[in-house]
């Protein structure tokens, strides 16, 4: 798979995270040269928290991490990828079983403080043997930096995602790095990937917990690239408290929301890379929406634009086509008063008040769109409820993806 | 455009209605060769029904229709195509207007007698002269006959569309003849696309308007070609009574379930014409959904499978990805149970249980998956309820034709 074009130049310089060390080896779980099980092992003590899918069908693995979250602590994390092992009954829970006990066995730990996760093709259960003699092998292999493991634990992807940010705590810097998988089958409204954060900082399993909801509510759950909700869907955030801060486990502690707004800035690049690397995506879309009766309203009407196909294959063509912007709020089925709706694109007005602009002059609007960093902005002009999401534009690349991705 | 793989060989043999005469005319809302304006005249007595888009941004073709539906008369139907008139403000109401106003002065009638609907780019007001240039023209055509019109009210579609049943009604014969237009903008939930359907029944239109609103409920709202809902939306339903039946009004008499029959079984055949002029479609789906909790349980979560990017590019390669189903299944936010939930294609179950069928042999079901008639069936195992939905394929078809729609 080409590179999308939408990449950055390259993988970010990303500091380690003092308690946290990463292996990776081939399980071998498709037919490719390739490390494709990473190994996180974290020092005794650290906190967790995560969010995941709200599909109905969710994956074994999803099962699993909901359960262990409730104690809070962790000890080592799996990512299997190729193989999603959802939808593979007793046969898929007991492959999530064996992948704990074997690394609570190394590690002389629960099996409840190993975290798993898989990512692949639905419906073929995870085989047990490939993942235990995979366990083996990264048990045994060197450490590796950031980027082996946001390659290992990718799938369709066609780059590595790795980001970071720092905050003061307590008078000590910490520091926060995290990556993240996905490309296809990402959706609104829930954690959506595989996303999986780091930080030295100590903080409670509670104020983490709520921390990374609040990030996932404007970032994971703002992105789509196709509507489509992955059973699968994980993040993960981790604390091993090796920076030394007093632990933050209340909103008003010191550096409670330096940290908060640090993890937010994690979450909200790790999104973004999300949608650049969306399947066959050649624009980055930023959609607005102001003046709408509710933010939750907003975001509806944002996320219908956003899985519009017709917005999305104009955009592509370069088309400032802002009728089918029009459609796409009509059908969203929140309020709107169409004689008050206003569209811009890139910062120009199109429509206002329920029609094209006077004197609209489409060149300036057509230069922005030739770009690939596309903004479409809508005003409802009835209440104060606003939201910001990004997807990506539909093109042949989605279909070509797609079509033939099993096989 | 070429004309669609799923289209029928030809257009069908329909049959004339007594009281309505049809004509066409160039008005010109596109530099294209070809009648773009179409007037039904409809004999005085002449009772309507009609159901419109759930659009928050509706035309003012579909609001004038909503408030002369009310009085439940009409004598003519004016169809503009290329040229939505959506978006458009004042003067897009303007210009229906002085439709309705030019034909109520031809035919002697009241302006709220006269329906008018137009399909094409959203936010460019209709010009009122071309417009009234075109109904002059129209009012001295001669009669053409259905295939005429159908071809008439097509924008992106690359077939007319017709379908017509019988009904005894009283000991008359009773006829219904019905015209569609749809390709793209396709979408759940109400009634999309242009139809007009003319019987010469006589109903009244209270009976006419419940039966055309359940008819649509298992038809045109249980199609979908892209999520993706028209402003414009309205199908509606004349009848001219001149078969001279006791006026059909109520439920028990005599004929009333047949002609219920019929009409639902014309707003399948032409919600089934829809699917297959669906953008760039090379395949039609049928998706059974049982064992719902309940009816509308099962209706949503066959659109969800419906409406998958995921899904219907696998289906487009042939695929059998049936883990897409299940994603689908799950995104829908409807209860279900996964280790429940069983799934076929083409009659063929390859899940059960919440896994692989022991054994499965992909072979019968890769054969199903290359014909052009695809069946997808999912069985929730929790209640009774059932629906059916159509669509079709996401090919590249779709993004050929909606990157480059309006240049």
């Amino acid at each position: 798979m080409n590179r999308s074009p939408l990449a950055p130049a390259a993988f970010p310089d990303l500091p380690a995270i003092a308690g946290v060390s990463l292996r990776t080896a081939r399980a071998g779980y498709k037919a490719w040269e390739r490390a494709d099980l990473t190994l996180a092992i974290l020092d005794d003590g650290t906190s967790v928290a995560g969010v995941t899918t709200k599909s109905r069908c969710p994956s074994p693995e999803v099962e699993w991490c909901r359960r262990a979250l409730v104690l809070g602590r962790a000890r080592a994390l799996v990512v299997n990828a190729g193989n999603a092992n959802a939808f593979t009954g007793n046969r898929g829970r007991a492959a999530v079983e064996a992948i704990a006990a074997r690394v609570a066995g190394a590690l002389a730990c629960q099996p409840s403080d190993v975290f798993v996760a898989s990512t692949g093709v639905i419906g073929v259960p995870l085989p047990i043997d490939k993942a235990e003699a995979g366990l083996d092998a990264a048990l045994a292999a060197p450490v590796v930096a950031w980027e082996g493991a946001a390659n290992a634990i990718a799938t369709t992807d066609t780059f590595a995602k790795g980001a970071s940010a720092t905050a003061i705590v307590d008078g000590r810097t910490v520091t926060i790095s995290g990556i993240v998988k996905g490309s296809g089958m990402i959706a609104p409204d829930m954690a959506t990937m595989l996303g999986f954060i780091f930080t030295d900082a100590a903080v409670e399993p509670g104020f983490l917990q709520k921390a990374l909801e609040d990030a996932n509510e404007t970032t994971f759950s703002c992105i789509t690239v196709d509507g489509d909700t992955s059973t699968s869907d994980t993040v993960l955030a981790f604390a091993t408290g090796h920076a030394g801060n007093r632990p933050l486990g209340r909103e008003d502690d010191a550096g409670a929301d330096a940290f908060r707004a640090a993890l937010a800035d994690v979450c909200r690049q790790l999104a973004h890379l999300v949608v650049r690397d969306g399947e066959g995506a050649s624009k980055f879309i930023r959609i607005d929406v102001d003046g709408a009766e509710s933010d939750r309203s907003a975001h509806r009407i944002a996320m219908s634009i956003a899985n519009s196909p017709l917005v999305k294959t104009a955009i592509a063509g370069e088309d400032a086509n802002w009728g089918r912007v029009v459609m796409a709020v009509g059908k969203a089925g929140e309020p709107a008063e169409r004689d008050k709706l206003s569209i811009a694109f890139g910062g120009i007005e199109v429509a206002r008040d329920g029609l094209v602009v006077e004197g609209y002059d489409e060149a300036p609007v057509a230069a922005h769109l030739m770009g690939d960093e596309i903004e479409i902005s809508v005003d409802l002009k009835l209440g104060d409820g606003r939201a910001t999401v990004w997807t990506c534009d539909l093109t042949h690349g989605y279909i070509a993806i797609n079509a033939d991705y099993r096989s």
